[in-house]
């Protein structure tokens, strides 16, 4: 099974067992929706992927902590304030939010997940998180995921939003994906929250390794910006609603599940890429015969976040010399004379020099909104593939 | 002696003995200057200083390979093209620029030193660069400073230079600095070119020496886009002209000797961040309390080089939240409830939340041309400065 294989919807249809809402609670000026819930109606399994910055949302610690016992009820979203380096205040209003949520939903507090995602150092208004979580609470119910998938944005321009059904046991099974980020991206995730919610039994410790390493090779591979922010935050909740036998990795159907979750992650994350802060093109940076896999991937980055790399592709040109100007100065070890450069499947480096390649094939290439840069040091087996994208005016405008 | 008590003078008269020409070769396009000559009128103490990028052109690998011998007599410099990514062509093209250079100064080959900046993985137009060479050793003059100052510039938008006169043993000694640079600039330098020029007598060993730490305390921490270039040049001859006994490290002249160089590389360094390419204001970074030096260096170039930072800065914005997310993922090791954050002398952070100066005061400091963002971690001795930029839509416009 690979994730090739997995058919997906563009639609928020949820899992059985799950509600959703989304709610305009006045935490976002304009009277744009800013607070979502997504509910499991019974106990659910839970795993967690979280940003690895060291500053990190009371949302975030709060996540972590109550992830020790991996099982959820309720993960409640305000957009347009992170209450990040917000101190013990901070950490107070995040443990409301569940403690209010668990009131109007009738579960345990320590069964609420929290995240947030906004301005950094801003105090959330506690008031209107209130009232909205009260509105959510009664509004949750089964069509309610697209109202969420509005509520949980914020520089971003549309809802990101996937669907798959699987066969599992000769059941059908339901995963749902979901989630926001437009700037601040860069590999370990960034301003990102996803949720991932699915009506399979899923053993804990299983739902977790499946969301890492599904996480790892989507939203851990793209970068807009690489500003890795203090919020990012990736939740699974399985349900067992279908009524399947709870997986192990060791069950037949692993293997589809697993590539379920990966389809999805990955199409949420090259949405996400997309949509990102003025981003007119996606990149596909493979770099392949680095002395390991994780110099190449070092390899990669060190191209698709540098700004002068990203800047040139705005004007649709195949300036590889800034390529391997990036390259070299990449903490990835790099021969000169051995690399190769490929734009899609055009060759504009061959051993480190210019390449016969006529400039207007390649530049034809790189005006395109998607092509794959080709990278390959010819020094050893290691692989890797981050997706990047132009660095616009827009982008600028954005963010001043 | 320190570097504030030494008078810089924004001139290019060259020291005694020295000789100077730029010239439009008909490498660039637009009839633009793009050749120059710095010519010691007999031998001279030689020092460099280059780019650590993996990837170096063929003029870097030259000069490095020639300073093996510290003695020179002239630089051959063009713009327009660097010489980088040519292959073994690309070196013979090289030698050759020395190869005419010493025929037409009748000197040895040895003895000249070569250096390129412009596009990468484009052929030396060798018929255009000889002819200018010729034109260049014709024209060589104790006045030719400027010319060579504006023959050396690509995207810059002004000549970068500055002359200063010290005392030694009662004798004057004169030092010029020339210098080029606006984009793929970072720390270990960038397409920067510097020339330091000297009618002092000073020992191989101790020239090497100076050069090196003014360049660590100047070009060194300067960052206009976090891209390090492959053609990274700083040299420096001392012709001796001035009669004075050779300086050694332990001569009672060599802190002013050393603090004159160090002068002139911080003011051509920020003349450098001034003319960087979009830049409207140029921001000091000051760490202090790191655990190490080392920490504070990597924490302050996170900051420095994070786009959403330097994006914010565009807007006279002072967005403390986007220096702590830049903090929490540098590789120094940071704790929230530590930092502090200033704007010149205002709070905006202390102890990871925001402080009560009003906001207006701190947008008054933003709006500047250059202002400091002075950050304590508060966990140690250790300290660093580099100096950065905004990022703006014009950036955007020259890369694209």
């Amino acid at each position: 099974m690979t994730t090739e294989t997995i058919a997906l919807r563009e639609a928020t249809t949820l899992p059985a067992g799950f509600l959703a809402a989304g709610t305009a609670a006045g935490i976002k000026k304009a009277g744009a929706k800013d607070m979502a819930l997504f509910l499991a109606e019974g106990p659910a399994v839970a795993a967690g992927v979280f940003t690895t910055n060291q500053v990190q949302a009371a949302s975030v610690k709060l996540c972590r902590e109550r992830l020790a016992v991996p099982s959820a009820r309720a993960i409640v979203v305000n957009s347009g304030v992170a209450n990040a380096c917000t101190g013990t205040q901070g950490r107070k209003d995040a443990e409301q939010m569940a403690d209010w949520a668990a009131e109007a939903l009738q579960c345990a507090p320590a069964e609420v997940l929290v995240c947030s995602t906004g301005h950094i150092g801003v105090p959330l208004p506690m008031k209107e998180v209130g009232a909205g979580i009260r509105t959510l609470a009664t509004a949750a119910a089964p069509g309610g995921g697209r109202d969420a998938a509005e509520a949980i944005m914020t520089t971003d321009t549309r809802p990101k939003y996937a669907t798959t059904t699987i066969t599992l046991e000769g059941r059908a099974i339901t995963v749902t994906g979901i989630a926001k980020g437009s700037g601040m991206i860069e590999p370990d995730m960034a301003t990102m929250l996803a949720f991932l919610l699915t009506d399979a039994a899923v053993e804990p410790a299983a739902l977790q390794a499946a969301l890492a390493a599904a996480v790892n090779l989507s939203f851990n591979r793209i970068s807009v910006d690489g500003d890795q922010s203090t919020n990012d935050t990736v939740l699974a909740l399985a349900n067992g609603a279908a009524g399947n036998a709870p997986l192990s990795e060791q069950a037949p159907g692993w293997p589809t599940f697993t590539a379920a979750l990966a389809a999805l992650t990955h199409d949420l994350a090259m949405k996400i890429m997309r949509d990102g802060e003025g981003v007119t093109k996606v990149v596909t940076i493979q770099v392949s015969g680095a002395r390991s896999d994780a110099e190449a991937d070092l390899a990669a980055r060190s191209v698709g976040n540098s700004l002068l790399v990203k800047t040139s592709w705005v004007g649709s040109f195949p300036n590889w010399g800034r390529v391997m100007d990036a390259l070299g100065y990449s903490a990835a070890k790099v021969t000169e004379e051995l690399v190769d450069i490929y734009y899609d499947q055009l060759p504009a480096t061959l051993r480190g020099k210019a390449a016969d390649t006529p400039l207007d094939a390649l530049k034809a290439v790189v005006a395109g909104d998607r092509f794959t840069l080709g990278i390959h040091l010819n020094l050893g087996d290691g692989a890797a593939v981050v997706y990047s994208c132009d660095c616009t005016e827009e982008y600028v405008r954005i963010n001043r």
